[in-house]
């Protein structure tokens, strides 16, 4: 029955790809745990308020969002993106007034955008991503940014490039808005419907507009450059200093303006450079947000951050042929005979509370069947528990890369195997 | 504004509860990954069906439930619980016929229910579970209920009491209904509107109504014991030896039917038996169900599985006194002086690129803040970076357990913290 399918746009993650899935997790927490960032969880709704906000121009929160009324007939959407709500979170709970001056958080968790699915694009996708609050400096835009290229390497990407603008500060961008709209009043009635309403909502936005982008108007659009503030230039400068000072090679970008609209200065993108990955190259994103926080009532502290996109990147690692350690594997392979199940399996578990990873056969299945389990889950031991050993207490154990096989009294079973494992870790080492 | 609060019933984790959080997910992955469980992942919505199913008389999708149609006109739900997703999947990718012959997964993650927020209970709540299907053994039966026990030991919840009960085979089931309508026929009407609607639909669930359960005829009720087939009696009576094996003491309780209408033979519920716990006690529950994989189009598979609250586990900790070693600390803190800033951060960026957890301060606070912070994060060792050391290209190192004081060089900065670590290693074992 179709209903008894997962909705369209979504998907189940299980054995290998939840396994690579778990990898990059590791993978993220341990970066985080060294740069001393913490965890936060936010709700997966929120008042839907706190995505409409200031942002009614960006397409995001126009069109995609998974809006509905809760039984007492509040709003409330389906997260679509990971900042609004955890800055939200550091408004409502005061966490901005640390003694430490920075705030330094991260999440991981499910988006909901309602987009026509397609490959890398999904209704559900999941997003890794951090946000450093209260300090606005340029050896923290470039720590966020160095963060992110050392995240994709350390998954194995490093066939990525990173690209960087600044919007600069108040100022400038509507210094440059004014500039844009100048440059675009002539055509504006060729522009795409979305373009139209950008024009007089934010400017900036037309110029990642995927649908007008081959227009003659946008061979000549003003740089921003012309219309950065001095501050302006003197921090992006630092920033670029600091990265390079990091061993970070960046391209400055003149049009990137990312698909948010509470930006300001420093706004970068890391994409991958595989061809394999068409036009859904942006695996990571972001950049410096001056009002958000004192749109949620907290005070006016700058802050700066970006998303991964968990399932782009790993369609990304494949497009690059990288291989994860995702094979499903045990240490130990338990075969009951003679249907003595019961005694096999409260040595299973004994093993398993000394740590030893054990799978073993619950089913009364065939020798042939087990021996094959065994293989499959590339046991580097077997422990045959049988009439034979039920009535002397002891058990067999075979060794499957020596071949070897012992018999052993229940009560040395855990010494046995903790020497053989010591001796299999051993041998690995000088091999 | 009051828009900008987390939800009502919803909740925000950060800090110290987070690193409870993760330690408690830690314990749960390393005990899931010797047992040789596979985590999955399913989306947080399903079609509304999925939910719906012949669970028509459970309270928990009567009333409770997030439904929301999406821009397509399809009814969505935001799930109320873990298992129908988890089997859902199962069905759909045909994952039954693994050669294993028993399929082992474990979930973790939100569900909702729109219900009166009260404490540990909340509209969003975490709930991690696992599920084994395909076999069906009294041998399955233990594990999962030992796999519980060890899972709230290791949390270090140790104040639980395991109740079982089984609800028989589809014959026993069906006998023990006729039982029931017999016995409540004369009192229908003086029962709570839900228990009428049970009386019909599900008599076994009037067994744990909270309102009806004072009413003169519950004292009478027919034991289930009674209408249990003989192979019933008999798997129910090895599932208990095998406990018995595993050292897991546990008290039978007939009344116990729990929430969800899919099970059969073996129910159980893990409850705290600490008083501070009041009516909220149940940590963990779950059974065994013959009929759910079919019912999503699968073959006649039985599963049996657990839910276990995680919000509800950390409530219990906290209410029996259990502490977390959820400290907020680092190893190393780096104190950039006289504007030093972007030297600071490049050697704060070394260490943590060689695995130590480094904070610094990027701020340009006065140097009682400096101290402040580092002491609050109980640094292990201080690193000045100043005029001083960056003409000389050494930096200071002072170790704030010793109070000792060095200068080393750039080159030899890593070398030197490495010693300075494994020392402090050394010593803390010898103490």
């Amino acid at each position: 029955m179709s209903d008894f399918q997962a909705p369209r746009g979504t998907s189940d993650l299980f054995d290998q790809d939840m396994r690579t899935w778990q990898l990059i997790e590791d993978v993220i927490n341990q970066f985080m745990h060294v740069y001393h960032i913490g965890k936060m969880q936010t709700p997966v709704f929120e008042h839907t308020e706190v995505f409409l906000r200031n942002n009614e121009a960006s397409d995001v929160v126009n069109k995609e969002m998974y809006t509905f009324l809760d039984k007492g007939g509040r709003s409330l959407t389906l997260r679509p993106e990971g900042t609004a709500g955890l800055i939200r979170a550091v408004a409502q709970h005061k966490l901005y007034s640390t003694p430490e001056g920075l705030l330094k958080y991260y999440y991981f968790g499910p988006n909901f955008r309602y987009e026509r699915p397609q490959k890398g694009r999904t209704r559900i996708h999941h997003q890794c991503g951090v946000e450093y609050i209260g300090v606005k400096s340029p050896i923290v835009d470039a720590e966020v940014i160095h963060l992110g290229v050392q995240l994709l390497q350390a998954i194995g990407i490093d066939d990525i490039k990173v690209l960087i603008n600044t919007l600069g500060d108040q100022a400038s961008r509507e210094h440059y808005r004014g500039r844009l709209q100048e440059h675009f009043k002539p055509f504006v009635g060729e522009l795409c419907e979305d373009c139209q309403r950008r024009y007089t909502q934010n400017p900036l936005r037309i110029l990642d507009c995927k649908v007008d982008q081959n227009h003659p108007s946008f061979t000549s659009v003003p740089s921003m450059n012309a219309s950065l503030s001095e501050p302006s230039q003197a921090y992006f400068k630092q920033v670029l200093d600091q990265l390079g000072s990091l061993g970070v090679d960046v391209e400055i970008s003149d049009k990137l303006v990312r698909g948010l609209d509470y930006y300001t200065d420093t706004v970068f993108e890391i994409i991958s450079t595989s061809k394999a990955m068409g036009a859904q190259s942006t695996l990571l994103g972001g950049g410096r947000y001056d009002g958000l926080l004192a749109a949620f009532g907290g005070p006016e502290q700058s802050g700066i951050g970006f998303g991964m996109g968990i399932e782009r990147v790993i369609v990304a690692a494949e497009a690059m042929g990288i291989t994860f350690d995702n094979q499903d594997e045990v240490d130990i392979y338990v075969l009951p005979l003679d249907g003595h199940e019961g005694l096999a399996h409260q040595l299973a578990t004994l093993l398993r509370q000394h740590g030893y990873r054990v799978e073993m056969d619950y089913a009364n299945r065939s020798m042939k069947s087990k021996f094959k389990s065994a293989e499959r889950l590339n046991a580097q031991v077997l422990l045959f528990v049988g009439e034979n050993e039920a009535t002397k207490h002891v058990v067999t154990i075979k060794d499957t890369t020596t071949q070897q096989q012992l018999e052993v009294s229940f009560d040395q079973l855990v010494d046995t195997i903790d020497q053989l494992f010591q001796q299999k870790q051993e041998k690995h080492h000088h091999d």
